[in-house]
């Protein structure tokens, strides 16, 4: 039994390989949900979707959100009405939230709507939302404090990020899947998404990081840093921005005494022995993930890894 | 200036008429609210709808709801995650449920949001919801008391309608701009609408018969049975079950009192002395209403006969 944390595309891609290489039921991805929000009335949890329909082996991987081959009548109808544009929702991605809203208005949580809509499209790894309910990430700028999704889609961050502020944090809680998941684990991988609005925001819940460390499992870190850059997104300019460095070795500093293991990539070999100095084993791989054979294949790696750190403990994987 | 009542389909095909013919700011259109219903978590306004896409232009004229050409990638994603497929929803139609719905949950009337609907699909007449409070058609029947669409589109009108509520009417007001509209008017035109689920509806908002009976303008209504039958829908139905004849007579009784004359086909032109019985005017046209050009020489006769009935009152139309 294998649980990733994971935020949107690199988190989904390493999760896919990891869903490929294991038996059907042997995975839960654990899903940052702080970049949720409320849009055109409709509840949209892009990590989530992203994570949904990678495995469903529908994602658009042009854009890395969104359904391959949607259409977009009803955006760009709604352009025309006077409508919101900046968030681009297609139609087949539209029915998403369309049920989750309406589920949610009438009751149902977060990781029923999500275990359904995972049903839907046949997935059977697990995928959970990091907590049911609302936590959000809010960045600080020199234009002021934004919801996530104003500096990330509608400004295209390119503002400095000065603070992160993970706002409502207190009143969530580990969802009883999750937890189950966390105690019987043979493995737990960290995806190589971002660690400040993706993984940090996952163990900003109450309880996940006990969790963790109560677990005999090995617990493994991809870098989603890799020659000082991001492979997408702006990981690499926030470790700047917040003072950190910007390689593995600063990703690895953010998750020093949560991991035991920390994959980095081949052309990051030479902060092997740094990360070491952390206090944890580091596996050099070729991190960079283009099609499924690539994701499978570190999946694959990473999974090796983690039965190599976790051999005393007995991980099945 | 000319204010019409109107539901859905056969009102929308008589509105579009009356714009054609007459100046661009001299329509007012008041809409039957009361089939308007929460689906999918959105706010959904048929007949608002139908006036809105036929003034402008993108009615579909083969289903006489939803806009021409639209698409359909949204509800059939929908089906496949379990949604709700029974009202069709294309995806161009969604903009307007999505940007009406968003914007009423921040606090817009319906009043404003059609308003502003209107204006972006480029119809300069103005097109009122009845009220801008929640008030709903309920259809009694063997099965049960009935929401309307679900008697309606759910369950294809096909139950027998042993009674009609409509609920919430006592709360409701005339919007201020319908008002207006029905204290200045030259003429009142009761569109081919179904009597008792769209045009009583209107009449039931609390003001709105003492504006008209206030009003100096001649009242005219257009017959929604010909030869005993409804062009479109379950009039002719619910007249007969709720006791009365079928017929553009048994129309005009419903009338008798509101309004000062009445338009039926010219294949009931036997009916016109018992009509004149009830105290008003009759006159026979062709009013079945094909293409733009039917629509227009109808409302163009329609204009002609509120002249004639209101000289004295200085009718300008």
């Amino acid at each position: 039994m294998v649980v990733a944390l994971a935020g949107g595309v690199g988190g989904a891609k390493l999760a896919q390989g990891l869903y490929g290489v294991l038996p059907p039921d042997a995975l839960t991805v654990i899903v940052n949900t702080a970049d949720d929000f409320n849009h055109l009335g409709l509840h949209i949890s892009p990590d989530l979707d992203t994570v949904l329909y990678t495995l469903a082996g529908i994602a658009n991987p042009a854009t890395g959100w969104g359904i391959a081959g949607d259409t977009f009548a009803t955006m760009d109808a709604l352009g025309r009405l006077g409508g919101a544009e900046w968030f681009r929702l297609g139609d087949r991605d539209l029915a998403t939230h369309v049920v989750r809203t309406e589920r949610m208005q009438a009751g149902a949580t977060l990781s029923r709507v999500t275990a359904d809509l995972a049903a839907a499209l046949g997935v059977t790894a697990r995928i959970l939302p990091m907590c049911d309910e609302p936590v959000r990430t809010l960045v600080d700028t020199p234009a002021g404090r934004l919801d996530f999704q104003d500096y990330f889609v509608r400004r295209h961050h390119q503002d400095e990020v000065l603070g992160i502020v993970v706002d409502g944090w207190a009143g969530a809680s580990v969802p009883a899947a999750a937890a189950t998941a966390l105690r019987v684990a043979d493995a737990i991988v960290i995806c190589p998404s971002n660690p400040f609005v993706s993984i940090l925001p996952i163990l900003s819940v109450p309880g996940i990081r006990s969790l963790i460390a109560q677990s005999d499992a090995p617990v493994v870190a991809v870098s989603p840093i890799v020659g000082g850059q991001a492979i997408k997104g702006p990981a690499a300019e926030m470790l700047a921005s917040l003072g950190h460095e910007v390689s593995a070795l600063g990703v690895a500093r953010l998750y020093a005494g949560l991991v035991t293991g920390m994959v980095v990539d081949c052309a990051d070999s030479d902060l092997v022995p740094a990360i070491e100095a952390l206090g944890m084993s580091a596996l050099p791989a070729q991190t960079i993930m283009g099609d499924r054979a690539d994701r499978e294949r570190l999946a694959a790696e990473v999974l090796a890894f983690c039965r190599q750190l976790g051999a005393h403990a007995g991980v099945a994987a």
